[in-house]
Formats: C-alpha cells, structure tokens, sequence
C-alpha cells in the first residue's frame, strides 16, 4: 500500500464523458450503477454480463454509440463475498453433521503491531461468522525465530487445524522465508509456498490452494458471468501475493495476459488495450479514464489512503483506478472500499474450508 | 513438434523487402548475416547489439529508413553453444584439479523409441566431449513404474551423480507425474519441478535450476548484447517446458511480458509489438513478416520438418517463423537449424556442473 499522498483524479485533464443514462433497475452508487451477479453458484458461470444489463457496453463500437449514456456496472464484491460466507456456512454445516469435523484456522501473530492486530482480529471475527473455529497464538516481538517456528509445528501436527497464517510482517530479526517455508503445504491456506505457484503457472498441474486476493478477483469475474477465455487481460504490478498469481490465474482460463509493471515504458498504450484490467499497485488513481478501452472490465485491487480534509478521519481510501473516470469507460468495475478487499477474507475462509475436506476426503 | 507439412513461406502474400546489403565482414548465409557473439563470458553483459554492427537495424524508426537495404544479424545458436561448452569443459577441469570431484548426469530410459535412444545418445556424447560422466538406465517397455522409481532412488542417493534426466515420453502405463516427482529437487536439472517453475515465478526467489531451452533463449540474448530491460516481450506459446519458464524469465529481466497462444485472437497485433519474440509453438512458419516489428529480435524455438522433395531426406527443418520474410525485417534471428538446438544441451551441460558446484560447494 502506498504512503498517503493527496492525489484527486477529479482535478483530471481527461475529458470526461457524460454521465449515465438512469435505470432504475439498478441500485446507483458513487456515480455508476450497482449490478448483481448474474448467477447463483449452481447456475453455469458463463453466462455474458452484457446480456443482461442494459447499462453495460458490450463491445468498443456499441460503446461508442452509447458513450453519451453508459456508465459502469459495479462489481458488488461486498455483496458477492457476503453470498460466499452464507454459502461457506451451510457447508460447514453439512460437513460437521455429516462427519462431525469443524474446519479449523490458525493464526500466528508476532509483535505489537496495530494493524496485525486489526486484520488477525477480522480473520477471527470473519471465522466465527461461519462456523470456522479459529485458533491464535501471540508471540511477543522479541521471540526467537526458533520459537515461532515451535508453533507452526504444533499447528502442523494438530489435526483440527487445517489452515495455518503467519501474519506478515514479522519482525525484522527473523527469516521470513524459513517460517512460512516450514508451513506445511498441506495447510498453506494463503497459497504462497513457491509450490502451489509453480502448479499454478503449470498445465496439467493444479495448486492445493490459490492465494486468497488473485482468487477474489477471478471469482468476481465469474459471478458476474463475465468471459475471460481469449480475452485479452492485462495485469498491472507483478508482485508475488496478487500480480503473478492474478496473471496465471487468468491464462488458466485461456485469457492472453501482459503484465504491466514499474519498467514498463509504454503502461498507458498496453493497458489500453486490454478487455480485462486488474491492477495491482497501490498508487492511487494510477489508471486514467485514457488507459482504458471502452467497455473493458476493471477489478482495482488498491486500497490506497488520500489525504481528505472533509473526512473526519482526515483521509479516504482509493483505488489504484480513478473510479470518477474509468467507470463511464468500462463496462463494469469494482469500487473501492467494497470490491476486491472483502474477497481476501471470504476466499481465505474457502481455502480453509476447502483443506478441511481435502484432509477429511468428505466432498 | 508438429507433425510433417508442406509449408513453404516464399509462396507468400506477404510482400517480401528488398535484399539486404553486401557486406564483407560478416559471413553471409541463407540471405542473412552471421554476427559473432559481441560478448565473452568475462566482459560485461549489457552491451547493445546495435551499436556494433552496421547491417542491424537499431530501432523502428531507424529500419524504416534502411529498409531497403538491412537484413538481420544471425544469432549464431551453434556457435555460442560451442563457446558455452568449451567453458563447461575448462570449468570442470578446474573442478577435478581443485577438489578430485567429476560432474555427473544419468539418464534413464524406459522402452525402444529411436528417436528418445538418439536423444540421449546425443546427451551422451555431449557429456564426453566436457569430460562430465555420464549414467545410463535403459529398461524395457513393459517395466513397471516401480522399477523405474528404483533407478530414480538409486541415482539420487549416488552422490557422484549430480543431474537426473528422465527421457519422456515414458510408456504409457506409467504416470509420468510420480515418476518426475520422484527425482530430487537437487538433482531435477531439467527444472521442470513445480518448486522450480514456482520460484522462477516469485521475485525475491530463486531456482536451483532453469529450464534448459529457456535458459538457452535468454542467454543467446545475454551473449549478443541484447537489452532485455523495459523491453516489450512476446512470448508465442505456453508450454510448461518453454514458453511459460521463457516469458518468467523475461520478466525476471524487467521485460514487460505477452503470452501470445492458441486462445489468442489477435496474435499477429500482439506479437507485431514485441521488441524481442521468443516463439515456441511447432506451427512451420506461422510467424509472418508481417508479425514483426521492423528491428525486433527473434528467438525461434520452433524445430518443424516440412516436406522438401529436393532434400535427399525428402523433408527440411524449419522454424515456427518464416526465416525468409523475418530476416529481412528483424535486426537480429535465430536459424533453424543451428539457433536455439544446440543451446538446449549446452544448458543442460551447464545445469549439470551448476549442481556439482552446489553439491560440493565449490565456487
């Protein structure tokens, strides 16, 4: 996540297009439209997201004759994350009435740090709302590496634990490598052993788990129905959590990728030409209305704080994409807060319950 | 590989340039010019092809001015390969003088194909000419899968063995997967292990060992002088053996990276972008002319026969693009034959003494 710096993509030299034709079919947020998924989880995911939504644009050229009224569906990744979690419940329902075992999630958390505290205390909370019994260990900052490593073991050997987290970052005297390395892939639930990346980036191979944020993205995607096969899929930021994965996730699904990074000279012209956008950066409203083809699909993975004297917090958070200009571009996107972030946790808790099974073979 | 086609890309619609320039200092060969490695081993490895050959064509705009007359430089494969041997060769002398250790490389192979039998003869042969030992299992058809994970065990607790190559296929009633599994990630100098592939994905990470034809494409780069650092890169193919591991590669180098493939709708568009193509598809001649960007580099991986009735073999061996057209329009190309080949086992060599170093830590 990037430092908080003052960006506001509002004072833009992009012409902006008009705004969008209203449909009261729609519930409108933030100047765009909220869209719900096409399809339940038993339905065929492949349904198109243009077939149904008026205020969407199918193509570069229906766009273009629609420029005047379009505007962007919005991706309701906290409505869709909301759905996993009911759907996760009734799962680990059935499974611990039919075998009698709770999926279990272990958390470590090393040191004093506020927002560890924060995001490990959301994790539980997200756990309990779903019948995923959680399990902590708090070490102080302090602690030996030898001692950390002590409690991954005794969560490797302890069968009602089936997915481990280390929550990062830990503390700097340590090897991060040697303690997430001693996880047992077996319960890698946050999937970042080099392992399940290389069965990701593998045909005919396929990981045990796939990290939780580049999961929510796809996931997304398929909710709402939106086509991903020869695609063409542009993925800005190459890191090891989101970017990479993201980018292998979507050739999986026969999309044709380019990854856009910080060496990239010509980001603007590449990104452009992409139907699929997701970025991954965390520099706020980075991605202009310019960079975007008509119609495009937009999942902005960036929850980056701007400095804003009329919240009384002093800031809001943006994503990498300025929303005000890419949602009369594209034809759907993810808003932030309430897009991709609430999918990281929801597709944590599906990596854990998903483990559950694996090791109890129950389907 | 592609099966035998007729495929002759002088039918072409494609409008052919005009010739290239006479130029006595570089030995002409299939209407193309021969440049000679700017680089040995020793110096550093960044320097720019263009700088030093006038028959190049340094950039876009560059070309355009010498279309008439440019011709693109030919990536000698055989003779950096030659190059690349004769340090193995010295480097494992050193080796043995230093501390008595001889790098080894078995090989196992199941069955009667000729064409697996001439490949590891060739990997045999390949080892004595560096004076690396060679190992060799051959085992009949019907074996079972157990016997050959006896000669995998047996191999990889022989610690004058530093390398294990599995010649592929197997027969079919063996699961390939368990077999390749079963060969120690310190020893898997092929590279294809998911652990590899996976760190080879992963910034911040490192592979014990790269992917032989891959490792070959890049260094044939590395050893012209190639700029690969905010470059834009297309990679044709996605195959686990070379197109994925070359475009991670790619990317490791700070390229900005597409994967053109058979889902891709536009190939040509895309690949008409890249300032370096690596192609590995088996497709004889698909990559036109009209694919390349004037001044690109072209790394062809592609070994396709194709019916040649004036050949007293009645076939020829073309590449994935069409030499003919590319060359007059690339600045620098790999021939087929005698480009990429020969730098797969040249890589393989040098995974192999790569590993006894590890072993031994010698440096």
């Amino acid at each position: 996540m990037a430092s908080m710096i003052f960006t506001d993509c509002s004072s833009s030299t992009t012409p902006r297009l008009l705004r969008f034709r209203r449909n009261t079919l729609f519930h409108r947020n933030h100047g765009a439209v909220f869209l719900r998924p096409l399809i339940s989880p038993t339905s065929p995911r492949r349904l198109s997201l243009h077939s149904s939504s008026a205020s969407s644009s199918p193509s570069p050229s229906a766009t273009a004759s629609l420029a005047t009224e379009a505007s962007a569906a919005v991706i309701d990744g906290k409505g869709v994350a909301k759905q996993i979690r009911d759907e996760i419940n009734a799962e680990v329902s059935k499974m611990k009435d039919a075998i009698g075992i709770v999926p279990g999630l272990a958390v470590i958390l090393v040191g004093d740090r506020k927002d560890s505290a924060t995001y490990v205390r959301n994790k539980k909370k997200a756990c309990e709302s779903v019948g995923i019994k959680s399990f902590e260990v708090r070490l102080p900052e302090d602690s030996s590496e030898r001692e950390v490593l002590n409690s991954v073991g005794r969560f490797n050997d302890d069968p009602s634990v089936h997915g481990i987290l280390v929550q990062l970052p830990l503390p700097s005297h340590m090897n991060e490598q040697n303690i997430l390395n001693a996880v047992s892939i077996e319960k890698d639930v946050d999937g970042f052993h080099p392992l399940n990346i290389g069965r990701l980036a593998m045909r005919g191979r396929d990981p045990l788990f796939v990290p939780c944020t580049p999961k929510g993205c796809i996931e997304l995607l398929h909710r709402y129905g939106i086509p991903i096969k020869g695609k063409r899929a542009v993925v800005i930021g190459r890191s090891n959590i989101v970017g990479t994965p993201a980018a292998l996730l979507l050739q999986r699904e026969d999309a044709t990728i380019s990854i856009v990074h910080s060496r990239t000279k010509n980001p603007e012209e590449i990104t452009r030409q992409a139907d699929i956008i997701i970025s991954a950066v965390g520099q706020p409203n980075m991605v202009r209305g310019s960079w975007i083809k008509p119609g495009a699909v937009i999942i902005d993975v960036g929850i980056n704080p701007v400095e804003d004297k009329k919240s009384p917090r002093g800031y809001r958070l943006v994503g990498d994409v300025c929303y005000e200009e890419a949602s009369q571009i594209a034809s759907a996107i993810t808003p932030v807060p309430g897009g991709v972030g609430p999918m990281t946790i929801a597709m944590l808790l599906s990596n854990t319950l998903a483990s559950s099974k694996r090791i109890h073979n129950f389907q």
